[in-house]
C-alpha cells in the first residue's frame, strides 16, 4: 500500500466531525507545551513519578521474580494510538509494566554490572537539563554550556596528563584546541580515538590528500602498507571490533594478544606482535592498553606499553572507560602509571564518576589531534567557531556536560578518592571471603573492583583444592555456574553477572564460566556482599547434578 | 611528572589530619547516595532548580545580550576542587554562569534551529529515567525497558512501512529481528545505516569472509570494484561525510548530485551518477534521499529515487531525521511518498517528535539487515539474547526509549498531526509575509517548515525586483545579511539562523547568504513571526553600508 492510499484510508478512520476534533486536539496538545512548571498536568505526573521513584529506589531486591515471557506480553502493540492517551492511565501502566520490571541498578545487592547508585543531585539536574534542552553541537544552541563542557573536560584532562598551568590557559577555551570530546559512551569514545589515530597516521603528505579525502585503499597504497591493524590484549572491549569493522580495516586485523594469569597483556607477546606487523608491512593504527578490563577489571602494564608505542612511534590509546577514575585515588593511582603517556584516553562518566547513563569521554594528549576528523557545514559548524560538533563523531547531543561539571565540583577529588578506595577495599573483602569459603573458588586476584570467581559444587571441592579437576569435571562446574547465575538472576533477590574465561589447567586452556562481581555502589556493605554469596549458596543447594 | 611523583605531591597537599578527614568525606559522600527522594539536600536543590527552570522557561528572549568573551571568563578553571563544593554555592553559580547564558530553545521567538519547546511530561520523565538509570545495552541492566524500546520502535516502523499485522506479530519481540535501533542522534543513525548497507552488500560469499572480517580493500578486490561510493544530493547532511570518512571509502567518494531550484535532488543527474559509477566500476553502497534537508527543509523526490535504487539493486536510505514525522500528517504525508520503499530510514526523536535531545532512530525494511553489524562479547551481548547492544554502533546507553514510548502514546497520531500541520501552516504564513514585505526576499518556496530568505537593504530593493542585481551587489547583500544575523543573535531578543546557498543568477551560480527559519515550536504564533521579522527590520535600519 502506498502512502497516498494509506492517507485516504486513515482519513476515513477519523471521526466524521474531523474539523472540530482537530481544533480540540490542538488546544489539548498546545496545553502540553505551556512553559510553566506548575500546570496541573505536570503536578499530577510529578506526584506519580515521585511515588514510582521512591518505591524504585528503596527496593532492595535486584529485580522482580517475573519471567521475560510475561513481560514481553505487555509490549506487543505496534500501533500508535490515534488519540492521546490520558496521562494518568499512561503513567499507571508505565509503572506497572516498565518501572516494576526494571533492574534496580542502584540496589546494594546488585553487584554484577558497571551501573550503580547515583548521587541524588543528578535527579534535579536531569530535570534542569531537560528544561534547558541545549544542543551541544553548536554555540547557537548551547552558549554557556559549550564553555562549561570545555572546562569540565579540561579538568579531567588535567587529572590524566597534569600539564602545567600555561598549557591549560592556552587550550581550555581555544576553539582550535580539543582537550577532549564528550560522547554518549565508551564505545563512541574508543571509535573516535581510533578514527583520529587512523586519520593522523595516514594523513595528507606531499601530493597525497590523506585518508579522509582519498580513502583507506589509496592511503595504504601511498604509504606502502599491505593493511592496517589495531593491537591490544585479547580482553579488549568489543567496541574495538566495531571500530575495526566500521573503519574497514577488518576485525581480523584487530590483533588480540594473550594475557597473563592476572589478565594483563603479555608484554613480550605485544612487542612480538608489533614486530610481526612491521615485518608483514602492516600499518599499526594504535596500540590499546586497558585500564580496567570489562571482564575482570585488570589493568594492563601501561608504562611498558607506552614504551613500545613510543619506540615504534605508534599511537597509544588507553581504554580506561571503567578504570580511569582510579587516578583519583592516591592509594591506587600507581596502578594506572603510564596513562599520562597515552595519546588518547577513554573514560566513562556513567561508570565510576557516578553520573547518569550516556556520558563517555575521549581525551587527547595533543590538543590538535582531533583536527584530523574535523568537518564543516554551511548552516552551522563554521570554521573558527566554538561549535563543539566540528570535531566529533556525533552531531546533535544533549547537555550531559552539566552532570560531568557538577560531579567534579560537588564530589571533588577527595570525594571521588573515597568512592574508588571504598570500591577496591570492599572487593578485597569479597575476595578474602571467597577464598575462605570452600563453596567458592577465586579465579583471579582483583586489580581494582571487579572480581571473578565461581561456585564449586560439593563433590568437586577436594578435587579443586588438590588441582585434580578433569576437563569433564570442569564442564560440569561450568554448566552448574551458568545455571546458578541464571537462577539467581531469575529469582531476583541479588545479582552477579557472568563471563567466560580461558584458564590454564594441566597446561591446556579450558573455558571457565565465571561469576563476575562489580563493586562500585557506595551503599553496598560487607553485609550485602555476604548476603549475595549466601544467596548463591542457598540457591546452589537446591540445584542437583546432572542439571536438566 | 609521572603519576607516582604526582601521587606524592598531592599527598602532601592534603590536610595533616588526613585520616579523620577521610572518614568525614566518606560520610558526606555516602549521604549523597541515600536512596530516598526527600533528603534535605535534594529538597533544597529541587527548590533552586525549580526556580531556575521557571525563570528559564518563561523568558521570551532567545538569549542574553552578553558577549561570548565575558562568558568564557567564567570557565577557565582546569582544576577539580579537592573538597566537595557546597551544593547551594554550586547551584547558585550554575544559575549565574550557565543557565542565565543558555539559549532559550523553547522561546516562541527562537525560530532558527531544530530545537524547540518540549511537552511538560518530559520533565518528570527525565527524572524517572535518571532514577531508574537503566543501561539499554543489555537485558541484565534493562529488563522491561528493552521490550518497551522494541515496541516503541515497532510503532514508528509501522508508521513508515505499514506492513500487515502478522509482520509485526512476528518481529516486534523477536530477538533475531531488528525493526529499528535507538541511537543518540541522527548522525549515528545515518552512520549505522551506511554501515549496515556496506556490510550487507559486501558480505561473505563463497570463500570470501565478507568485509567485516576481511576489510574494505579485500572486499573491493573480491567483488571486483575499484572503489565504493555513497550517492545523494549536494544537500546531504554532514553526517554522510563522517560516514564516508569513518568507513574508509573517502569523502571524495561521497557523490553530491546537484539540486534543482526547489533544493530537491536532480533526478536525471542522480541517474547519471549511478550510471557513471557503474561504468567506472565503483560499488554504490547506498543512494540517499533526504526528507527535510537541514538547510532548507526540502524533500527529495523519494519515489523517483526508490525507482532508480530498485532498478539498480542498490540500498536506498532516507535521511528523514528532520522531516520523518511529516508522515503523521494526512495533509502533508504525500510529500514523503516513497519513504516506504526505503531499505533504511533515519528519524530523530529530538526534532519533530518533540522529545529531549539525544534520541535518534534508524529503521530497517528488512528486519535482518542489522545482523550484518552484529557483535558479541562473553561478559554480555550473548547470541540469542535480547541484548539490544548486539546490533548497534553504541554500547551502554540510557533509557531514552521512555521518552519515545511516552511521546507516541501521550501525543498520539492526531496530536503529532496537529503539530506538523501547524508548523507548516505557520511557515506558509511567514513565507507570505516575507513575499509581501519589500525588505525581504524569499529564496525558496518551503516544502515543509523550514524557510530561507534574506534581508534586502533599501538601495537594492528595486534591483532585486527587476532582477538586475550584479555579483558585487549580491556580495554586499551577503555581508549585510551575515552581519544582521550575528547582530540579531548578539542582541538576543529573537533568533534566526543562517546558511549559504548557491543560487543561479544570470546563469551563474553565486553564493547567497540566507536567513534560515525553522518553525516547529507549538508556542510560536503569527505575532511571534511578525515580531522576529520586525526585529530584523529594526536592527537592519541601524546598519550602515559599507559595514565595518
Amino acid at each position: 500500500m502506498t502512502l497516498s492510499e494509506r492517507s485516504f484510508l486513515s482519513t476515513n478512520s477519523f471521526s466524521q466531525n474531523d474539523q472540530i476534533l482537530h481544533s480540540e486536539i490542538g488546544e489539548y496538545v498546545k496545553q502540553m507545551f505551556v512553559p510553566t512548571l506548575g500546570t496541573s498536568i505536570e503536578t499530577q505526573i510529578n506526584e506519580i513519578v515521585n511515588d514510582l521513584s521512591e518505591e524504585f529506589l528503596s527496593t532492595k531486591n535486584a529485580n522482580t521474580n517475573v519471567n521475560l515471557d510475561l513481560i514481553i506480553k505487555n509490549f506487543g502493540d505496534s500501533k500508535i494510538p490515534l488519540e492521546p492517551t490520558d496521562f494518568e492511565t499512561y503513567f499507571q501502566s508505565l509503572g506497572d509494566n516498565v518501572v516494576s520490571h526494571s533492574i534496580h541498578t542502584s540496589s546494594s545487592q546488585f553487584i554484577g554490572h558497571m551501573t550503580a547508585a547515583l548521587p541524588s543531585f543528578v535527579r534535579p539536574l536531569a530535570k534542569l537539563m531537560t528544561v534547558m534542552n541545549q544542543n551541544a553541537v553548536k554555540i547557537e544552541t548551547a552558549k554557556a554550556l559549550s564553555f562549561c563542557e570545555r572546562e569540565a573536560l579540561a579538568m579531567m584532562h588535567r587529572q590524566i596528563y597534569d600539564f602545567p598551568d600555561k598549557f591549560y590557559t592556552q587550550h581550555i577555551q581555544n576553539n582550535q584546541s580539543t582537550l577532549g570530546i564528550l560522547v554518549s559512551g565508551g564505545t563512541t569514545a574508543n571509535i573516535t580515538a581510533m578514527w583520529c589515530a587512523r586519520n593522523t597516521s595516514l594523513g595528507a603528505k606531499n601530493e597525497f590528500l590523506g585518508i579522509e579525502k582519498a580513502g583507506l585503499t589509496a592511503a595504504l597504497n601511498f604509504y606502502g602498507y599491505k593493511g592496517a591493524v589495531i593491537i591490544g590484549s585479547e580482553l579488549m572491549h568489543f567496541s574495538f571490533d566495531k571500530a575495526a569493522d566500521l573503519m574497514g580495516i577488518s576485525t581480523q586485523n584487530l590483533i588480540r594478544v594473550p594475557v597473563d594469569s592476572h589478565n594483563r597483556v603479555n608484554i613480550q607477546a605485544l612487542g612480538q606482535a608489533v614486530t610481526d606487523c612491521r615485518q608483514q608491512n602492516l600499518h599499526i593504527i594504535a596500540i590499546v592498553g586497558i585500564a580496567g578490563t570489562t571482564d575482570s577489571g585488570s589493568v594492563d602494564p601501561l608504562e611498558d606499553i607506552a614504551e613500545i608505542a613510543q619506540e615504534n612511534n605508534i599511537h597509544f590509546h588507553v581504554d580506561a572507560a571503567w578504570g580511569g577514575p582510579v587516578i583519583f585515588s592516591r592509594k591506587h593511582q600507581h596502578k594506572l602509571a603510564g596513562i599520562e603517556k597515552a595519546d588518547s584516553v577513554t573514560i566513562d562518566g556513567h561508570k565510576q564518576l557516578y553520573l547518569p547513563m550516556g556520558i563517555g569521554m575521549v581525551f587527547f594528549r595533543d590538543p590538535h589531534l582531533a583536527s584530523s576528523i574535523e568537518k564543516q557545514a554551511s548552516y552551522t559548524m563554521r570554521k573558527g567557531s566554538f561549535d563543539l560538533g566540528k570535531r566529533a563523531l556525533e552531531g546533535s547531543r544533549p547537555g550531559m556536560a552539566l552532570f560531568l561539571h557538577a560531579g567534579l565540583k560537588l564530589i571533588g577529588l577527595n570525594g571521588y578518592e573515597f568512592l574508588i578506595d571504598e570500591g577496591i577495599r570492599k572487593t578485597q573483602y569479597m575476595a578474602a571471603r571467597i577464598s575462605a569459603m570452600p563453596e567458592f573458588q577465586l579465579l583471579a586476584e582483583p586489580d581494582t573492583n571487579l572480581l571473578i570467581y565461581r561456585y564449586i559444587p560439593e563433590q568437586f571441592i577436594e578435587l579443586v583444592a588438590n588441582k585434580q579437576l578433569t576437563e569433564a569435571d570442569n564442564q560440569v562446574i561450568n554448566i552448574f555456574n551458568e545455571y546458578l547465575q541464571k537462577k539467581q538472576r531469575q529469582i531476583g533477590r541479588t545479582f552477579i553477572s557472568r563471563t567466560t574465561k580461558n584458564i590454564i589447567n594441566f597446561d591446556k586452556e579450558v573455558p571457565v564460566v565465571a561469576m563476575r562481581a562489580v563493586i562500585a555502589n557506595p551503599l553496598t556493605t560487607e553485609e550485602d556482599i555476604d548476603a549475595v554469596l549466601n544467596d548463591q549458596i542457598q540457591i546452589a543447594s537446591g540445584i542437583e547434578i546432572p542439571i536438566n
